[in-house]
């Protein structure tokens, strides 16, 4: 039986993007093992990083000395201090953040780092007013959309949007509207944006971030920065852009991207007082992170290998997939409306069809009905109240995938478009 | 800077008796490493133990095959289906509950899996009216108390005492103060209880159990047990008590006090509905669960251990730890006013004062002055909002450690509660 649930309990088992992702990527294989999986956020297998994985879990588990750090110790709330300042060293040493341990917090994993601190930030506050998280520039990760304890716990500015030329668009901050709106006001507790953003692959330019964090600061309010994807780990930025901090920043890192997502893993880059009352709220809701994940992250840091492998393995080969599945992805498309996001980063496609006949979440199961997992983009506008078209009518699919399933499934997307727009 | 926090912030940030016990796990060392650390729940180190699980973790990461199922997949919401499947059958063997897959969810530790269950059953409801998760029986493990994302989140009823020959004494439910007062009316989400309590090492009679949950069922209200301490893993029971289950309790299960707290990683058994709203909430919270646990169980299925260890090494070595750290406690407080709650499982000690001149928590402090740390009981009544003198007369030992540990703490207690008793 299931009792009575909370407003809260309510909430979190409704409807939900990310739930229903999660348990596609389970399910849809059960239901057709031949199904092409361009939908999750599962980075790709790629050899030549699985081998030096491989090496660092065996260094790891060769000393039973180690077996102890590793199994049967509680962390301190923050998180192992050797490891916390060894971090702080390398970002220090990289880019010449002052930091030092009091400055990060280990997590168990970007989303739950990410589910605490907005809470922290937004939701009622102790005078009765309600604050909230503000998207800055959606498209944003779907996985925001459920995390507030509270209703109505985003808020967003919709993008401008430029065309450009072969088919491609690119969505821009509007700062006039986001200095317009209530954005930078009293029901605002955070901006936050994905670096590069999941679904898009856009990678918001250092001036833009910048002048974002300014008028952040202007208003007292913290930036969160979901690194995500981004620098210095799992580094998949394909243009020049550079990693940010400042005081006025929240910086999130995970290990997932780098193919690692087993361990529940991450970091929080802050202010020590942000990271206090983050640790703080971890510990009652968590009691302490696992210790596999920060271990794993010192043994990567030791050796050098956390930014080797994101500078000399990862963004190269993301970069080459990229290409060859922009490539599969416009030509199965040549006869059909649609834009492409310029692709900055990440390892998605963000594909726009602005004459679609039907919503993208129709769109979704004719396409896994043919044997193609994609997410429909109608999730990916978390805390938009406006009703925008252009929201219904974008997919999103990852080309961390072989090269064979992303032709296979350039051919069945190309098919099953053409159909529907009549070409 | 610290920006604005919600109420939710204010409220986890303020402070909490379970942020302060794990911070002073870490810094009392750090301040002083000759500290006699009879604080936390942190798990005795066992050779023997440490040796079978050394080799459970390299068998694991023999195959470089399985290092991707180790690090590279996220799991689908409830967790992986074979070690859920793997569990269900295990409990089914072993005492006959009918439970498949959908009973099971992996997650990623006890706490993290309270603190989700706790605030899907309490918290402000739907309707208006507001909902509070009943402990029929307290002391209750303190680590409960700051989960509720709302204020008031839970309520308790007081037990009956009964004095035992020998110094000793024992908490009962008070089944008649719990059907007079409200604690079965439309203010209650769901009753819960550790079993074997932490921090007294009560274990509820398996009848009284069942009048319990009897009781919470005839009021559509699920029953809670959280078996961090208890059967089937660890099994730190001690007398003949047997485990339960039915479906309207929710049991939790957790690898930590097996000597894993490293892994974060743990089971709830429910309904199929329960588990699937836990589940939900768990992905959105969450994202998924870490690989690394849940593997590591059903290696320990696989061989048998996880049933063995707890039979045959852990229960037979926590129950001679227990009889010489009783022993030197009495003898040590002989002199002094003090009862002992009679232990039948964990690994606590839990020591009454009837005539302390002084708060519990200031005792904690002159002990820490001394080199011991305890827990101060003031914490462990989460839910109880009588003012009663006996909850500032008790403190809790963990009694997991080094003999010499033990005799040591042992004396200095005997030698402050002594002065303070000027005898």
């Amino acid at each position: 039986m299931l009792p009575d649930l909370s407003r809260f309990g309510k909430k979190f088992t409704a409807a939900s993007g990310i739930v229903d992702l999660m348990e596609d990527l389970g399910s849809a294989l059960l239901s057709n093992p031949d199904m092409l999986m361009l939908g999750g956020g599962t980075p790709a297998r790629i050899g030549m990083v699985e081998a030096i994985y491989s090496r660092h879990l065996r260094a790891l588990v060769a000393d039973d000395q180690s077996h102890y750090h590793l199994l049967g110790r509680y962390q301190s709330p923050a998180g192992d201090e050797a490891v916390r300042d060894q971090l702080a060293g390398l970002l220090n040493a990289e880019y010449g953040w002052p930091l030092d341990r009091h400055n990060i917090a280990i997590t168990n994993g970007g989303q739950s780092a990410f589910s605490i601190l907005a809470n922290l930030l937004a939701g009622p506050m102790e005078d009765g007013s309600h604050k909230r998280v503000h998207f800055p520039l959606v498209p944003e990760y779907l996985g925001y959309a459920d995390v507030g304890f509270s209703e109505n716990f985003f808020s967003a500015t919709k993008p401008a949007l430029s065309l450009l030329p072969e088919r491609r668009f690119k969505y821009h901050i509007d700062f006039d509207a986001l200095s317009a709106g209530e954005a930078l006001g009293p029901a605002t507790g955070a901006l936050c944006l994905s670096r590069p953003t999941n679904p898009s692959g856009n990678i918001l330019p250092l001036a833009e971030l910048q002048q974002l964090d300014t008028l952040a600061a202007r208003h007292a309010i913290p930036l969160i920065i979901d690194a995500a994807y981004g620098l210095p780990f799992p580094g998949l930025h394909f243009d020049d852009s550079a990693a940010y901090w400042s005081d006025n920043t929240i910086l999130l890192l995970s290990l997932s991207k780098l193919g690692l997502p087993g361990l529940r893993s991450g970091f929080v880059v802050g202010s020590p007082e942000l990271i206090e009352a983050f640790s703080r709220a971890n510990t009652i809701l968590n009691l302490a992170s696992g210790n596999a994940g920060p271990l794993f992250a010192a043994s990567l840091m030791e050796s050098g290998d956390l930014l080797k492998i994101p500078r000399e393995i990862l963004c190269p080969w993301y970069e080459r997939k990229l290409e060859s599945a922009q490539a599969a992805i416009l030509q199965a498309l040549e006869q059909v409306p649609c834009h492409l996001h310029v692709t900055d980063g990440a390892f998605f496609l963000w594909l726009w069809f602005p004459e679609l006949p039907l919503s993208t979440t129709e769109l979704y199961q004719q396409l896994k009905q043919e044997g193609v997992l994609v997410i429909p983009g109608d999730t990916a506008f978390p805390g938009l109240e406006e009703d925008w078209l252009h929201s219904r009518q974008c997919i999103r699919l990852s080309y961390a995938v072989e090269d064979d399933v992303m032709a296979r499934a350039a051919e069945i997307l190309g098919r099953v478009l053409r159909r529907l727009h009549g070409v």
